[in-house]
């Protein structure tokens, strides 16, 4: 693996063509928003680029980012956006976890596995590495190109309101939102916006929610079966999932989300004074300081018996 | 009245001591954050200057705002941030009405009462104002004053999310931040953070929900009994008042506070698409296109036809 400079990376961008651009499992707007963005940058370059995701783009993500199928059978170059372990490829696109030519990516916890890797873990969001990119690069940016970007910026951020925010997220906000962004729409959408379904499910879920270690741990749990009477898709959940932490004192929200039978995929968020990625490590997971996720297999009483013994060595 | 420029407002502020700074009523972030900014900075430059504001800051704005006396019996120089009317000083500073110096304004809906006006209506927040007031006053801007700049932006933008939102807003934010601003505390404690008697009220709250005119306004009430059970007070309420706007496919969001027996407070909120304040201001009420308040007197069913027939026709 050899590590790029940015302008390395506008170069090497620059003299490729045939470009297929992987996003990774259950996208997010980050995801989303860097590789629509940088397709919709190097197709005004006259180049080709196409998309592939493991996943559809959850419903609430359609209206700015269409569904897209390959146009070509065989790629030049193969570029991973904001995909932090060839794992999070996901099995559809597992074909391509040896090929990837060049990852961009933004996360800590990033375990290389592209050839060529840019990385800038102080970026909030991997759309700002690709905003940065895109002005290497001298591409004119669009209003399009400002839309996914802001979008992949605001989803990081949780709208500019988590730690990672740094002047250079906001600054480059403003040059976004000068550019005519859609910014209040994104916002509604992507970050305020609730549909009935969820709030049915959100009932359900308060009555399960517990507290512990002095409440600073809440724990939210989510069934199969809570999620088939709610009519909601995992891909909906993010709502619940930034809830636990919301709560006044809680340091460590928890939301155990099931998956299988005995499959439990775990959300963890903290202020940002807990490193919950520490946490989430132990169990072979990872992310942010602030946000990061695991998987565990048992029973859901074992399964939370495990995480609480975790948070509460955490908090010491 | 006479309107003045940034410039002539630094001047006028420079040649004057001995100051009171004047909050509105039910004070929010914006007009604490403009209070105490403009307080610091005064002070900062050898001058004295006393807040007052007709109620107590609510608790979550108890971290960054402490409480505050008046120090004097005499002021040279009256100062109103963030007052849109001189009737939103509140009952307890009504002596103050005709007595205010200089308003320090970003409402569209000000109505003069100062002598002296500076006025930016494209300003998100009049945190802004103050700011750029700063920095044209040449006053070193600390990380105290930072922090209640940053405050009132985000407040009043909810944290960037509305459409209110300038370049200028995220350039602005971006130097706050820069300055050290405790930006990840204040957002986490005035924006996400919920209470667990307020996700009570909020259980409670989501039975009466109703929809109309096909699902694009939804309507919640919280009566004075509602509040006492849930132990919640009306400076808790922010969340409440946000939610029905969040729920997918509400374009006029509408929360009817009860405050008497026959007094009901009603909170308007639109995506910005629809302009509520001209539906408050049908009911001597006003605001911002995309927040806006009325009060209207009468029973409960009433009230809410009254509001539904005018959102109706908002809505044609």
């Amino acid at each position: 693996m050899i590590e790029l400079t940015i302008r390395e990376t506008a170069d090497f961008l620059l003299n490729r063509d045939h470009f297929l651009i992987l996003c990774h499992r259950n996208p997010d707007g980050d995801t989303l928003g860097s590789g629509y963005a940088l397709q919709s940058a190097l197709r005004a370059l006259g180049k080709k680029a196409d998309i592939l995701c493991n996943d559809s783009p959850a419903r609430k993500f359609t209206f700015l980012f269409s569904k897209q199928q390959p146009t070509e059978n065989q790629y030049e170059t193969v570029v991973s956006v904001d995909v932090a372990d060839q794992n999070l490829l996901g099995d559809a696109l597992s074909s391509y976890r040896d090929r990837v030519d060049l990852a961009i990516d933004h996360h800590r916890s990033h375990r290389p596995f592209a050839r060529f890797l840019l990385l800038d873990s102080k970026a909030a969001a991997n759309c700002e590495i690709i905003y940065r990119l895109l002005l290497e690069m001298k591409v004119e940016i669009t209003k399009e190109m400002a839309d996914f970007l802001y979008a992949g910026i605001m989803t990081d951020t949780g709208c500019f309101c988590y730690r990672n925010v740094t002047p250079a997220t906001h600054r480059i906000a403003a040059d976004l939102i000068a550019l005519n962004t859609d910014y209040g729409e994104i916002n509604h959408r992507l970050f305020e916006t609730v549909s009935q379904r969820e709030l049915f499910l959100q009932e359900k879920v308060l009555k399960d929610l517990t507290y512990h270690c002095e409440g600073k741990v809440a724990v939210i749990t989510v069934t199969l079966d809570m999620l088939t009477d709610a009519n909601v898709t995992e891909g909906e959940l993010d709502g619940i999932t930034a809830l636990p932490r919301k709560i006044e004192g809680v340091e460590i929200g928890i939301v155990i989300k099931q998956r299988g039978e005995k499959e439990y995929k775990v959300s963890m968020r903290s202020s940002g004074i807990i490193d919950v990625s520490k946490i989430c490590a132990r169990f072979n997971g990872g992310g942010h300081v602030g946000a990061a996720g695991c998987t565990l297999h048992g029973d859901l009483p074992s399964v939370k018996e495990q995480l609480l013994k975790a948070a509460k060595e955490a908090l010491l």
